[in-house]
């Protein structure tokens, strides 16, 4: 599949004419913005800058993976994750981050990191590039979480969780996607 | 994988002590909440709340999915999507949702419409709830674009979307999940 972003960029892009802050946050910036559409009309886009993410999805060498169970205070539930945190800079080398918050939450360290891609979680209006990784060849150590960090880790085997995939037990977006890329990966003997 | 939600909410789980919205906008509401945590702590959580969302992979008899090409301005890129859309309403039944998304972007109406399951796009800031479709059985009728609503409806075989989320050309995070999931549905003969 094959594009020429440039002559689609010209066709289909949009410029920014106004940008106006509404929120400094810690984790979220929103601002409300006006563009001129492609047609030449005026409208408004609410858009979230955020500093970009990784997360880990770590698989011992008999096929099992360390998950988390973590209260999320916008779903008001536990769910099952993958490890995965902010970079702390927008600059921050996304593997060096992947590394740190999987020994963080989990206190594994690995010795092979297979970079399974980025993606954008809400591009309609977030500029937030999650970058996934896929950790092989595990060492247990110890958990070192941040301040009023709460999580328990728990080890599922990657067949059982692709099943949960299939059958909608796993409502977090990149933990679904990252146990179907692994799981591809592994198959396809990346 | 069956955990004890009501135990795990207990001894996980945060409690609001307040909350103050920042932004009511068309898409986005933003809040800053102040919780409790389980050791008593109090600390801040920003939150997005979201009406819900759907998508829909239509994928011909013949193993060809339509696409689209759509600026996003906040990645200020032209990427590949799926059809997809914000609920009319919370009650807005989802899968009315998606046929008229799938029908106002590209004219395909659908015989046959299996669900995918959900997810949360990101859920340690956002409650956005994105359901998604495999919609079989394709009848191509006339596009009915929202104003200021512009795109491209292109065909690609899903075998090729596959090896392109496989080769990270697919950024889109929705996008990505129902290429995988859809494979993988119609591997198991769902």
């Amino acid at each position: 599949m094959r594009f020429d972003a440039e002559k689609e960029k010209k066709e289909l892009g949009e410029r920014k004419v106004d940008s106006k802050e509404i929120f400094d946050g810690v984790i979220l910036h929103v601002f409300r913005d006006s563009v001129r559409l492609p047609n030449g009309d005026i409208t408004g886009r609410e858009v979230i800058r955020h500093v970009g993410a990784v997360c880990v999805i770590p698989v011992t060498d008999d096929g099992m993976v360390y998950v988390e169970r973590q209260y999320r205070y916008p779903v008001d539930s536990v769910i099952t994750e993958i490890p995965a945190g902010k970079l702390d800079s927008p600059e921050e080398d996304r593997l060096s981050a992947a590394k740190r918050e999987l020994i963080e939450e989990t206190g594994i360290t690995a010795d092979s990191w297979l970079d399974l891609g980025d993606f954008y979680s809400a591009a309609a209006y977030s500029d937030e590039k999650i970058t996934m990784y896929l950790a092989r060849g595990l060492h247990r150590g110890e958990q070192h979480l941040d301040k009023g960090e709460f999580l328990n880790v728990v080890q599922v085997p990657l067949e059982e969780l692709l099943q949960d995939v299939m059958d909608g037990k796993i409502p977090d977006g990149k933990t679904q996607m990252a146990i179907l890329k692994a799981a591809k990966a592994i198959e396809m003997g990346l």
